[in-house]
């Protein structure tokens, strides 16, 4: 083993612990990596850290114990949330946004990683308390999100499907009614997709009547799952009631004006 | 501004080069962070680029001049990739995921944020040199790989629907024949999502006779951009000859025997 200088140590710890958060590394591991003593490495973590949560970025946590080790945690403080939404809402309220019949042309942000990532780790900040299993969405648009969601927790992704697919075996499907176009629709997953006894946390892109998301919860209840939150980067403020009881919108859209093009999208502190 | 240590400095220089890959950051940018001279910070850099080379975890590349700065490039070292597809296929390989018809459930793996976060990475590695602009693939399943994919890169993703959307405004749409069930299906693209001019690089989950690679080809041509690239984690070895010139498999899948629920596949090296 090559002697390593402690500050490239604690680069590549850093590294290594950051590619996977909310992954519980043991000390030992990282011993056999750099050849170092775990209480060394426990220092290292001290600074890492510090270094982290000093410019918001994050933070790392100890479990102690014999199961024990450390973790990333991408964690946003208040701010740095705000000033990301903020930036968001401003982008999203380009007048050439606007699609005939008050659509939003939103797939380019939608799909954009580095913003999506950080999306995703300001749902982890605020549902961090709900402790999910899962992280659940519904094909196709909100797949992104969904995605560094569950990245920044650390948890496997489940896309419900619309329609059913053989090649993914026995599955579950319920019909739902989208509560904005009042259409039948059909969405399914494979049963073996989510463990009974689950935790879910359903993530999507936008929310209007609530009806998908509503769906969601009945199929996650048919395989013996919980949903136990629902995140979507943008609600429309109309209907005011969902069809879910309770949920999280990161943006509220207020109006789509398709004359003038002026969009009205903004923060929800 | 807080005098920060220079241990800590490096950790949380990092972290900000690492959360967004491939994007060109003026030294100017971490001055005003820091509070530390461009020369103070160039020597960070080297350090940085030292501690993660050395580990296989990527490295950071100084681009000189005006415009110049520094960047983080994910790239994985030959061993490491070979390990990892090697890992993969094993886990593929497990009776359990045999579906009737000779299917392979594989959305648990093709869902989960780590595997294809080293996916992506793997991808940008083998395809750094045809310098895309956008990332491309067709939805569901690939979606989380290409979405990893087009982070490593840093580049916009472009997801290609099936059908046509309202809420995306003008699109193009083809129609394509799926090489396996000899389907005729519909792809569409909103005019917007590519420039004219581009370099695209599409990436999918699974290629059998590549009539959906062929279909975007088709789709990027008519929006007058270019694919210069076609990567898919797996594809079967039969059809032997593909809708497609030219394409990188990661995995090859050999054979799916319902009976017995063995299954070869192994990585391409």
């Amino acid at each position: 083993m090559t002697k390593v200088r402690r500050v490239e140590r604690v680069v590549a710890l850093s590294k290594m612990l950051m590619d996977m958060p909310g992954y519980l590394f043991s000390l030992g591991h990282f011993s056999n990596i750099f050849g170092a003593a775990k209480s060394t490495l426990s220092e290292d973590m001290v600074t890492i850290k510090q270094a982290i949560e000093q410019f918001g970025l994050g933070t790392v946590e100890t479990v102690s114990g014999a199961a024990g080790g450390v973790r990333y945690v991408p964690c946003h403080s208040e701010e740095r949330m705000n000033t990301f939404l903020t930036g968001m809402a401003m982008r999203l309220a380009e007048p050439e946004r606007v699609i005939p019949g008050g659509f939003l042309y939103m797939s380019d942000i939608l799909f954009m990683p580095d913003l999506m990532v950080q999306v995703g780790e300001i749902f982890r900040t605020r549902f961090a308390h709900l402790a999910p299993d899962y992280i659940m969405t519904v094909e196709t648009k909100g797949i992104p999100l969904a995605f560094t969601t569950a990245r920044a927790f650390g948890l496997p992704l489940v896309i419900v499907r619309q329609g059913g697919k053989v090649t993914e075996g026995p599955s579950v499907s319920i019909n739902y009614v989208t509560g904005s176009a009042k259409r039948i629709q059909t969405m399914s997953l494979p049963r073996r997709a989510l463990v009974s006894g689950s935790k879910v946390l359903v993530i999507d892109d936008f929310m209007k009547a609530g009806g998908t998301a509503r769906g969601m919860i009945d199929l996650a209840n048919e395989v013996g799952a919980k949903v136990v939150g629902t995140g979507v980067l943008i609600a429309t403020n109309e209907p005011e009631k969902k069809l879910v009881d309770e949920y999280l919108a990161l943006l509220m859209l207020h109006d789509v004006d398709s004359h003038t093009k002026k969009i009205d999208i903004r923060p929800v502190f």
